[in-house]
């Protein structure tokens, strides 16, 4: 069942519109994480209810209380609800979003305003919440809106949750879908969430897995106060040589964790495993263009797909209370907090190899299996055919925690230093995988297939998007993963960008899922 | 000849006067370092230069042009330059101070207002500048203040050169010295400057040596923007692993530093001159309780003593371009640039004990020229008798940046990592040594006795004043550093102060040292 013709025609002829109704959107500096702009967040989540209303959704705003930050307590901006279609004969698809932005302004490094849309000769659409996460909100609007116009009855009923604290936590969030699990959220089928990115720039993807996220904070103190380095250099113990020796120890320059345990979690690949990624749409130039510098920490191809969607990463973010302003201070600070996390991986085929379960026997079925697939499905399945959900005990926050407060704390007693030490969690997401074997992916892979004339990368994802497995454990659905960005949009940087390409085909490629939702889920 | 006992009662009677004093010039917030604060130093040259004619000195005020800080072009503050006395038949001292003051608010941990002065109950009068450098300053005015409203003449002439830009590198200073030293300059005899502090406590000092100081940017370079670390973590090189690991092998939990040849530059201490250090007048309790943390690198006492004032030191002090807000920002930072610095030490007698000028015939000589001295100077002198100041090359900067750059590249090289590295100097200064026999020391050292009833400290300091090499190099006349403060004061720090005993003393101290220098100078 694919979209109607005149839908998608609809589309194209409404691209400068669409185009306009993002930079309405991106004009509002909806930055969850500064308390100055908070009130912003607010008119953004008002906008955004009259749009859904204007196209015919039933909304409700949602208080979600207050919360603390930097030492104020400001209210949380208000969730949305929304539901269009209660017909009892359809699949309920519930799909999330959030329209909070990163913190953008000109002074990092923007070659233009953050705030105002900027359409690059090249398609590009360049500004601060384009790709994340305002143009795949924009593109369900754009969808409803044809819909409205025409009066034509939507293929499911769907319930959405917009949120405008993602980058901040999704803070209250949780507690909304549990209260609403047998409220709002009753009856929904499954989930679909656009909030990441193509492995590239050109495939299309489907994601069904993502890391998690065990953030630290290593904090050293010992000082009363901050200290003149002329004065104390070399008489006292400074926090700084401390840290910084202690942050030396937990990754190499190839990546790899130094923790005792957290890299054997998950083992060495095999060489059936290798060869696998090898045939993944992906070069060593992909991740180089993404990142924008010929920095890839290997060159083979294997090598740094496996470091995103198979292994756990380490990234040392900053260091808090250390003078971090141009120039040259010479202060010996009192008290320094390094950052830095962890993504676990949800162990899969990574292990396979070294499993009991993993016999000769077994890979005659999985092969008989992946060869009733392979004529419609990528090679990548080869990977995911070989997925057994629980056959390992899973690298889960606690667990890498405990690894890591375990090393840190001999590291330190070696330092042999008089200062003090103290590790604290401040944030942590379990990994997740989903089942792509439901009829929620099955329909998304076709309607790619329909819109884009391509079969998507089936992939994990190296990111956290925690309230994917709050959607996936309080409601008990399949979740998907659906993007619409490409791998070098740059969420979170600065130039932050969507094609106009992935904004419209994109669009395009939302309603045609909810058609082939309609069409896989009742076959 | 000692200061007119009724100049010390007045200092005495007019004690809350010149705390109002103080605390007037406390309240301009004269930071130098932040753009915003550029009109309050100006403000406080204009405070100044009033307080100053208003005690009969000439003064003008120094227009020294703008300067760039963090890309935006300002106007540097005008210095005064001021001058009392004419009188041939007497000596010329040269008083110089600094107006602007470090950055300081609430929110950095202060207990109070860092721009009110205030006045603790235990004598401690806290505020920004207290004692950094308005308390001295404001003791030249105190003292000036009773000779303009008794019609004394002072015992020699002054000349002042008071600037607002120290905490800025003094920026706009060298020139104005050299330009003004056969013209404001002409004539001085030696110079005097408060501007830093006592060892302890308890026990003045005079302070006839300094570190320089060598101030590097390590930057890290390698995506075109900062990343996410759940989609680039274990794909690319993190700049921030390089940097962190370039930056832990800088210098160990000893305070040892690991760069080649620095610390060979001054070679191990002698049994001999280790007993020295243990005889003077210091605890580790004094550095424990100055840095505010039972921190000392050491529980020997020379150990900690020859850290500030015979090695070089090396402090990391923090990194610019990572993330270094509170919470959790997963960003991968593009470029980061670590800042640290050494302390480079003027070599003396730390060397001796090495070269060939050390022998048995040489030490008899020695130590009849200490037998002859030590009823009147402390034990801290045999340290300083054995000084010879250019026995071995110095510990320039040119030399200790050389070490660090060969050093540097070679490690940058063992990372094996495609990031980019630049080292850049920010800031260099020399070590300084005066001849501390020079009738100025005499003179500070009688004028302490009388002031204090003990003998004062002889001693090196571990900052860096480079002002200080200014003068001793463009005028060649002997410079002695008299230090009002104690070693807790905290310039730089949260709750900076000085002791109301020290500035009232201090006060009398300054006035009793021009009296001093009018007796042994002419003797």
């Amino acid at each position: 069942m694919p979209a109607p013709a005149e839908f998608l025609q609809y589309v194209d002829s409404q691209s400068d519109a669409f185009i306009g109704r993002l930079s309405d959107a991106v004009s509002i500096a909806s930055i969850s994480g500064d308390a100055a702009y908070r009130p912003k967040v607010v008119e953004m989540s008002n906008w955004l209810n009259a749009q859904l209303q204007a196209v015919g959704v039933t909304t409700k705003q949602i208080d979600l209380g207050t919360h603390v930050m930097d030492g104020q307590t400001l209210p949380i901006p208000p969730a949305i609800l929304g539901r269009i279609g209660e017909d009892r004969s359809k699949k309920t698809v519930l799909v999330y979003g959030h329209f909070d932005v990163q913190p953008a302004s000109k002074s990092d490094g923007w070659d233009t305003d953050p705030f105002v849309l900027t359409k690059h000769e090249d398609g590009r659409l360049i500004g601060r919440g384009s790709t994340d996460d305002k143009g795949p909100i924009m593109g369900w609007v754009n969808v409803l809106q044809w819909h409205h116009e025409t009066q034509t009855p939507l293929p499911v009923n769907l319930v959405f949750c917009f949120e405008g604290m993602e980058e901040m936590d999704s803070e209250g969030l949780d507690d909304l879908v549990v209260r609403e699990r047998d409220g709002w959220f009753k009856g929904v089928d499954c989930v679909c969430i656009s909030d990441n990115y193509w492995l590239n720039t050109r495939t299309p993807a489907l994601t069904y897995g993502l890391r998690g996220l065990v953030y630290f904070r290593l904090s050293i103190s010992g000082p009363g106060r901050d200290l003149h380095s002329g004065v104390f250099g070399r008489t006292v113990h400074e926090p700084m040589t401390d840290l910084i020796s202690l942050m030396s120890r937990l990754v190499d320059q190839s990546g790899n964790i130094l923790i005792p345990g957290v890299d054997d979690m998950i083992g060495p690949a095999g060489a059936e495993e290798l060869a696998l990624y090898e045939k993944l749409d992906y070069s060593i130039g992909d991740v180089e263009s993404a990142a924008g510098g010929k920095i890839a920490l290997s060159d083979d191809k294997a090598t740094v797909l496996m470091g995103r969607m198979r292994l756990p990463s380490l990234s040392l973010h900053g260091i808090e209370g250390a003078f971090a302003g141009p120039g040259a201070k010479t202060v010996i600070p009192a008290k320094v907090g390094g950052k830095f996390s962890i993504r676990p991986q949800k162990v899969g085929i990574c292990c396979l190899h070294h499993r009991a379960w993993h016999t000769p026997m077994l890979w005659l079925i999985l092969e008989g299996f992946v060869a009733r697939f392979m004529p419609v499905m990528p090679s990548v399945v080869l990977v995911l055919i070989r997925l057994p959900h629980s056959l390992v005990p899973p690298q889960t926050p606690a667990a890498v925690e405990k690894l890591v407060r375990t090393y840190i704390e001999s590291e330190f007693v070696k330092l042999g230093t008089k200062n003090t030490m103290q590790l604290e969690l401040l944030n942590d997401a379990r990994p997740w995988v989903a089942d792509w074997k439901h009829w929620n992916y099955e329909a998304a892979k076709t309607a790619t297939e329909a819109i884009y004339k391509q079969t998507p990368d089936l992939m994990r994802e190296g990111g956290s998007i925690p309230v994917t497995l709050t959607f996936a454990e309080t409601l008990n659905v399949n979740v998907l993963l659906l993007p619409m960005g490409r791998g070098d949009d740059g969420a979170h940087s600065t130039n932050e960008k969507i094609d106009t390409s992935n904004y419209i085909e994109g669009t395009k490629l939302l309603g045609t899922y909810l058609y082939e939702v309609a069409a896989h889920a009742t076959a």
